[in-house]
C-alpha cells in the first residue's frame, strides 16, 4: 500500500481515463504516469536523494498533484506548505525539515522573495505557476519536458511518504510524519465507508496543503477516478467546477459550506446536478448551517469525517444515513460519528484507561493510521503516542451504540468556578440566534472565577442586538455557568489555513502575560 | 489490523446484536466476546502459548467461528484442516504445524480416533460437537464455562494468525503463513469494492476451513455483520438457512452453484428474497452455469472474485456490473475481474518481466495481502514471492482494460504436438453440449503428440451421447488441436475440500509411471 500504487492501477485499467483537470487543462492517466516519471527524473537531477524532503508552497492545481505524486515516484519525502502561514512560518518548515527544493506558484513568489532576501533559501525554486517564470528560478513545464523519465522508486510502507506541519492554532508548528501505509488505510477504510466509488469524481475546494483534501483525494485516488481543482475556494468557482466537470464528490470544511448557502444566487446560475456528496470536518458544524446546506443541497449525502493530520487523518465517520430527516431520529447528527475501519478509537482518562460511557475524557486512536510520529521531536511522539494509541487533545464522550461527541479541544476547554465548560456547547446555542452570522466562545481572566465565559459574536448584516440579548438568549437554553459573561462584536473571526477559528489569536489580547492553566 | 479488532468494535457499536447464528442458537457480539475470552483462557490453561498451533477438524458452526477468534485473542495460531483430507495427511498438518491441541466435532471423531490409533496424536482434543463427548476428549462447553477470561493478546500486523495448509490437488501439502494484516487487508479491500455493506448477513455455505469462506467472512467481520452458518453444503440446508437468517450474502463455488439451480424445486420452497449477492470464485465457472443461476436468483448480484489461499485470498475482482444483460456487453464476463483495490497484478514470463497484453503468461500479485511464506519451506517461498510477487502458477492474459482471464492452472495446460491447449477453453465448449453435465478437460500421454487432449464427461441423466458427437461439437467451435481426441463417461468427477476437479486424481491412471513435462 503505497501513494503510487493507484497510478500504475490506473495506467493498466483505464489509460485514456482524465486522471486530472484544471479549468480548460485535462491531463489523462498516460500523461499523468508520463510527466510524473519525468517530473521525478527532475528532481532527481536537481539533487533529490532518496528520503528528501521537496516542499510546495501553492493554490491547488494539477501540478500541485503532479508533485504529490511525483515526488515520492522519484524517491522523495513531501512538504505541502500552509498557505496560510507567514514567511517566517514557512521558513521554519523549509529549515526543520531540510527542504532544499521549493515548488511556487504566481500566488507566492513574494513569499519566496522574502525568504530568499533572508539567505539564499532554500537554495532551488522552481516555478509551477501559469505565469512566466521569473529570473533565477527554474520553470516547472521545461524541467518536465527535458528530464527523462525514472522508475518508480518504490517507496512503500513505513516508508516516510510527507511532513505535514500543524500547529498553527497551538504552539510550535510540529511536522507530522505521515507513512505510505498510513494514507493508504486510511483511505481504503473511507472508501470501503462509501465515500467514493468507480467513477466518482472529486473535486480538490478545500486547500491541498491540509491532510483532510489530502485524505479524501486519496479515496478517490485509489479507485482511479478523475480529480478537479479550484486554485482557493469561492462559492462562483467551486460552483462553476462542479458544473464543468460533473463532480460528485466534494470535502468542505464549515466555514465553506457557510459561505455556499450564503450565496443562493451562486448555486442558482450553475448545474450542480452531478454532486452526490459532501464531506464535512475539520471543525464542528452547527445543526442550524447543516439544515441549511441540505436544503440548499436536496438530495446530496452529507457524510461527516473528523481526524486529524496525526491520523492521516481518519479517526471515526458518521455516515449519510444519519443525516436524513428519518434516520436525524437515530440522534445521532451531533456526533461525530464513530471509529472507521481501520481505526479503534476510546475516550480515556489522563491516566490512558478508558472512562464510562457519556463521561468526557480525551479522544485516543489506533491503527495502520497514525503518524510515524514528530518529525525531529521524538519525546514529543513518545507523549503523544503511547502504547499505539494517538492521543488527539480532543475532548469527546461515547455514546451506547459507540459514537463519540466532540465537545471541544482539551485546550479550548474554560474552567469557570471549578465547572467544566466546553465553548462548542457554548457556540452551537449562540449559533441558532436569529441575529448571529458565527462566533467564537473563549475563556477570558476573571479574578472571581478564574477564566470566565466570553463570546465574540459576527452578527448577520443589518442585524440588531446587544450582549444582553445573546446572554439572556443562553440562559433559556443551557446551564446559567455557561452562558457568556460578556459578549463583543467584530466583523470577521481570523481564520487558520485549514478553516478553524484562530482562537489563540482571540484570546491573546486577554491573556498577554499571563499563564492559562490548560489540562 | 487485525483479525480481533472487529470483536472489540462490534462491543464498543453495537453489543446487543446477533454476531452468530446457527440453526436455533444466536451469540450476541457481547456474548462472543465473553465466550472467546474464555475460550482463549483455555486454551492457555491446556497449555497454548504465544505463537502455537491450534488445530480444528470440523464443519462449519458458529463454535468454529469462536475458535476462528478465540485463539489468536489467546496468542495462538489458527489451522483449519481440511475435512476432505485422509487421516495421514490430517496428520501431517498436525504434525508439520506442531499442533498440541485439537478442537475436533461429531463428523470427525472416528479420524480422530485413526490418529490416536497410530500414537496419541495430537496430545490434547477438544470436542466441540453438540454430541456426547466421548471419553478421554474435553469438552467445549464445559471448557469455556470453567475458564476465566483473558486479555486479547494483541496479535496485529505481521503476527501469524494463521497456517493454511494447500496443495490437495498438486503436490505435497503447504501451510501457508497468513499474518493478521493479509487478512485485513484483503477484507478491507474487498469490502471498498463493495463486497459487503453495514447489515449485510454473511452465509457460511462453503466450508470454513478454506481461505475462500474465511476472506468473505472477513469482509462482513470488519462490517460488524451477522453471520449464519450451514454445517456442510446442501441446496437444502443453504435455502433454508438464507430463509431463516435472512442472508443477504452468500460466497459459493460453482459446484454449488450448480447444485442450487439443479433443484428449482428446493429453492422454490423457500423466501430467498433477502439474498443480495453471490460471491463465486475457486474456480471457473462456465457462462452456460452463469446464466442458468442469474435466471434462478434474479435481481441478485453476481461478483466474481479471484485469489488463492497464498492471497488472502484476494487477487483480482469483477464486479456484479459486468455480470447484467447491459453489462456484458463490455465482454468482461468471462474475465476473473481486475486488480483489487490492495493489490498490483500483472502477467509475467519465466523471467518475471511483464508481458504484452493478450499474451498468455503466470499471474503475479504483489500487496499486503501476500502471504509471511510457506511454514517451514523457506526456499519454496524464496521461489514463489520474489521482490513481493507472489507467483501463482496460474496462467492467464491481460486485456487492455486490466481485465485478465484465467485460461489454466501452468500445470493443467496440454502441450500436444507442440501447441499449448488450455484446458479450461476446451470445458467451458464441452459444457455447452446438452448432454454434458459436468466435465473435466485433461492431457494423456501420446506417442504421436506427446500429450493428447482427453475429455472426461458426467452426462446428464438420461442424455444420450457418443464420444464422436462429443468431439464433433467442439470441432465446430475451436480450433482442431484443441479438440479431444478421446472421451470417457463417467458417474461423478472427484472434487477436492474446496470444490475444484481433481486433475491429478483423473491424470493419474494415464500417468503412472510416467514424469509429466510441466513448466
Amino acid at each position: 500500500m503505497y501513494l503510487t500504487q493507484p497510478l500504475h492501477r490506473a495506467l493498466q485499467q483505464s489509460p485514456d481515463k482524465v486522471a486530472l483537470s484544471f479549468g480548460e487543462r485535462k491531463t489523462t492517466f498516460r500523461t499523468l504516469a508520463d510527466r510524473v516519471a519525468r517530473l521525478a527524473g527532475a528532481l532527481r537531477g536537481l539533487g533529490m536523494r532518496p528520503g528528501d524532503v521537496v516542499s510546495i508552497l501553492a493554490l491547488n492545481s494539477d501540478r500541485y498533484f503532479e508533485y504529490i505524486v511525483g515526488v515520492p515516484w522519484g524517491g522523495g519525502v513531501l512538504n505541502p506548505c500552509n498557505i496560510r502561514w507567514s514567511a517566517a512560518e514557512i521558513g521554519y518548515s523549509l529549515d526543520d525539515s531540510g527542504s532544499r527544493i521549493l515548488l511556487v506558484d504566481d500566488a507566492f513568489l513574494p513569499v519566496v522573495e522574502k525568504l530568499a532576501a533572508e539567505g539564499e533559501r532554500p537554495p532551488i525554486v522552481v516555478h509551477c505557476g501559469d505565469g512566466p517564470t521569473p529570473a533565477g528560478l527554474l520553470g516547472y513545464e521545461q524541467l518536465i519536458a527535458e528530464a527523462a523519465p525514472v522508475p518508480d522508486a518504490g517507496r512503500r510502507g513505513d516508508d516516510l511518504l510527507g511532513l505535514f506541519y500543524t500547529g498553527g492554532t497551538t504552539g510550535t508548528p510540529k511536522g507530522v510524519m505521515i507513512g505510505h501505509r498510513s494514507i493508504y488505510a486510511s483511505g481504503l477504510a473511507l472508501l470501503a465507508d462509501g465515500l467514493g466509488s468507480p467513477g466518482s469524481v472529486y473535486l480538490h475546494a478545500a486547500p491541498m496543503f491540509h491532510i483532510a483534501d489530502f485524505g479524501m483525494s486519496c479515496v478517490q485516488w485509489i479507485c482511479g477516478n478523475t480529480q478537479s481543482f479550484v486554485g482557493a475556494f469561492s462559492p462562483q468557482g467551486v460552483a462553476a467546477a462542479i458544473e464543468r466537470d460533473r463532480a460528485t464528490h466534494v470535502l468542505l470544511v464549515p466555514t465553506m459550506i457557510q459561505m455556499l448557502v450564503d450565496h443562493p444566487e451562486v448555486l442558482a446560475k450553475h448545474d450542480l446536478s452531478s454532486l452526490a456528496c459532501i464531506v464535512y470536518g475539520a471543525s464542528p458544524i452547527s445543526e442550524k448551517l447543516l439544515d441549511r446546506a441540505m436544503a440548499a443541497f436536496p438530495g446530496v449525502d452529507f457524510i461527516q469525517a473528523y481526524g486529524m493530520t496525526e491520523l492521516s487523518p481518519l479517526a471515526t465517520v458518521c455516515p449519510a444515513r444519519y443525516h436524513t430527516a428519518e434516520g436525524r431520529k437515530l440522534g445521532k447528527l451531533r456526533s461525530a460519528g464513530r471509529a472507521g475501519y481501520c481505526t479503534e478509537v476510546r475516550i480515556v482518562d489522563a491516566q490512558g484507561r478508558e472512562v464510562p460511557r457519556g463521561t468526557v475524557g480525551e479522544v485516543a486512536v489506533r491503527g495502520p493510521n497514525v503518524m510515524l510520529g514528530y518529525w525531529n521531536k521524538p519525546e514529543l511522539t513518545a507523549r503523544t503516542v503511547r502504547d499505539g494509541w494517538m492521543h488527539t487533545g480532543d475532548g469527546a464522550y461515547m455514546d451506547d451504540d459507540g459514537f463519540i461527541y466532540i465537545v471541544d479541544r482539551l485546550k479550548d476547554m474554560i474552567i469557570t468556578g471549578g465547572e467544566n465548560v466546553y465553548s462548542a456547547e457554548v457556540e452551537n446555542v449562540l449559533a441558532q440566534h436569529p441575529a448571529v452570522g458565527s462566533c467564537a466562545v473563549i475563556g477570558v481572566p476573571s479574578a472571581e472565577w478564574g477564566e470566565s465565559v466570553h463570546a465574540i459574536v459576527v452578527p448577520k448584516p443589518d442585524a440588531a442586538t446587544t450582549a444582553e440579548d445573546m446572554i439572556a438568549f443562553c440562559r433559556e437554553r443551557i446551564a446559567h455557568y455557561k452562558c457568556p459573561r460578556s459578549v463583543e462584536f467584530v466583523d470577521r473571526l481570523p481564520l487558520s489555513g485549514a478553516g478553524k477559528i484562530l482562537k489563540t489569536s482571540l484570546r491573546e489580547p486577554y491573556w498577554q502575560g499571563r499563564e492559562r492553566q490548560v489540562s
